[in-house]
């Protein structure tokens, strides 16, 4: 069996994360029982909610313990299988977490065409990030034709597939992102209607001429400041999905300044888990993969090279370095 | 034609109402025409949405323009009519403000039966605030029987009919008001299960024993702190109905802090407003009023004696000094 390298829990962040809350460790893979497959991941899927697993206390995750192989989102190869489900050679998503090799009884774990989109695809929209896109959007907001949505962290995995399916839904689609290459990559490439560059101009103002009919929808990854600049501009009856709030993950929660706005416009809110809706993967999926295999969906990649570039790749995703999704190629 | 006495908005509050923004004035009542009716008002209610029509600027209801007779819902009986839906004796409800008799064409005017549960209460249990109530509980909150309903001001004219329904619908109850006094009204005469007094307790320590099982929906009239004591104690998929923010209706708009709790327990929040939600009110009342005449919803009034009282017991409403619904005796 194969040496393997992983990454755990060395600590918990104080604050911001650094690179010694992790521990890369080698180990030996142990002998396949059966029943059980081992699989090499290619890719990892680097994501915000693994900042909330890396804290203690209540959330709507169990803390990942310390000395804990880091939990991910996976997608590799077959190498060796004891299991009746998998063959070598089968290409698999799955939850295998911060590892190059990973023993797998089959639980979570899903064969995929890796032929139809590539299959690191199945990290971003034509996985988790691309279903919570779809679930927030379609059954919290619930969009009709003419409405005007807007997505924070317009450039991440899951805000760029939001505006893009809200465009094919007939609505505006305006995005909120850092920076000007952000704002670029939202409406060059992924045709959005408009952007706000949050780092340099004041999202309420932008918002009047980029939603000059106010917002219906508005698919919060972010918080704080962002949301406050939102709230005033959403329209009677509008409906907030509330996927993140990134920008409190790190240290003291940041409030909601004015919340007359939800009375003034009779606004809902609801949060939501994806991992919670498994009934709508099935077709969410289904109809992300054919988005993407004809390009109507389209997304970016931003590739960290080796394991041992997960922990700063992360730090970058909190710190909103990447564009679109942030992975880790292990091979 | 009698000579009637009306209160005006004389000025807009700078944070607390005083009682110099009103102004009494004195007028001729001007002769009917055809299709119209005069009503002398017996009741007038006092409700906290109109400290939001006092102020400029946008919210859900048009501010009341200076000069203007204070809006208000009324209760009282037709002493001349030239309407053919309406005649002289007739017990009506409406929305004809601070003022001892009013000149109608019929808009938003509606007799009831006056034997079967008496006039006032179609300002209260069996009117707009009970209506409020059951909209808020049923149509946003959606009790299970066996979910525990949380209430702020629950000795409210809206806070004690939401307990009542949610006990009916076989819920735990749970209220939170402002003193001793009002606690005991809660538990003892309205019979909900446990009533928490801001006042003297902390709220987020005494909704442990009051709530053990969590809270699954909240009822929010308060706000500000209560708000904040409350969500961490709400159960995963809890639903909170906002219909008002009365702790920060004065002034600066009070945070929410900790908008990490609706992620943490995937909360949906909705703010309504009654009146847009005209197809509920015939169920609705006909609901209320079975409940109010056999006994089995109970209410309190406050009740001020004349017109000219009206500016204090609004104030008073506003600091949270009545039990009940909130009345002016105009006869």
């Amino acid at each position: 069996m194969p040496t393997s390298r992983r990454i755990v829990l060395a600590s918990r962040p104080q604050g911001w994360v650094t690179p010694d809350n992790f521990r890369l460790e080698t180990v030996e893979t142990p002998p396949l029982k059966d029943g059980e497959l081992l699989v090499r991941n290619e890719w990892l899927s680097l994501d915000p909610y693994m900042r909330g697993r890396m804290n203690e206390g209540r959330s709507y995750m169990q803390p990942q313990a310390l000395g804990d192989t880091m939990g991910g989102g996976t997608a590799g190869a077959v190498v060796e299988s004891r299991h009746p489900r998998f063959k070598v050679g089968d290409r698999v998503t799955g939850y295998l977490g911060w590892q190059e090799y990973a023993v797998s009884d089959g639980t979570g774990l899903y064969a995929v065409d890796a032929t139809r989109v590539p299959l690191s695809a199945y990290l971003g929209a034509v996985g988790m990030p691309g279903v919570t896109a779809w679930y927030g959007l379609n059954r919290i907001i619930a969009p009709k034709a003419g409405e005007t949505i807007v997505v924070s962290a317009a450039a991440g995995a899951v805000g760029g597939v939001v505006g893009q399916l809200a465009r094919l839904a007939g609505c505006r689609a305006v995005g909120i992102a850092g920076g000007a290459e952000k704002c670029a990559f939202v409406v060059d490439e992924l045709k959005f209607d408009a952007c706000i560059d949050y780092k340099s101009q004041d999202v309420s103002k932008a918002l009047k001429d980029a939603a000059p009919q106010g917002v219906d929808g508005y698919f919060e990854n972010v918080g704080g400041e962002i949301m406050d600049a939102v709230l005033p501009r959403m329209n009677a009856f509008g409906r907030i999905a509330l996927c993140g709030l990134i920008a409190g993950y790190n240290a003291e929660p940041i409030p909601i300044r004015n919340p007359t706005w939800f009375l003034v416009s009779r606004l809902m809110m609801r949060a939501f888990i994806v991992t919670e809706h498994m009934e709508v993967w099935p077709g969410a999926l289904k109809e992300l993969g054919g988005h993407v295999a004809t390009g109507t969906i389209r997304y970016r990649e931003s590739v960290a090279q080796g394991l041992d570039s997960a922990p700063d790749a992360f730090i970058g995703l909190l710190k909103g370095r990447n564009v679109g999704k942030q992975l880790v190629k292990l091979v």
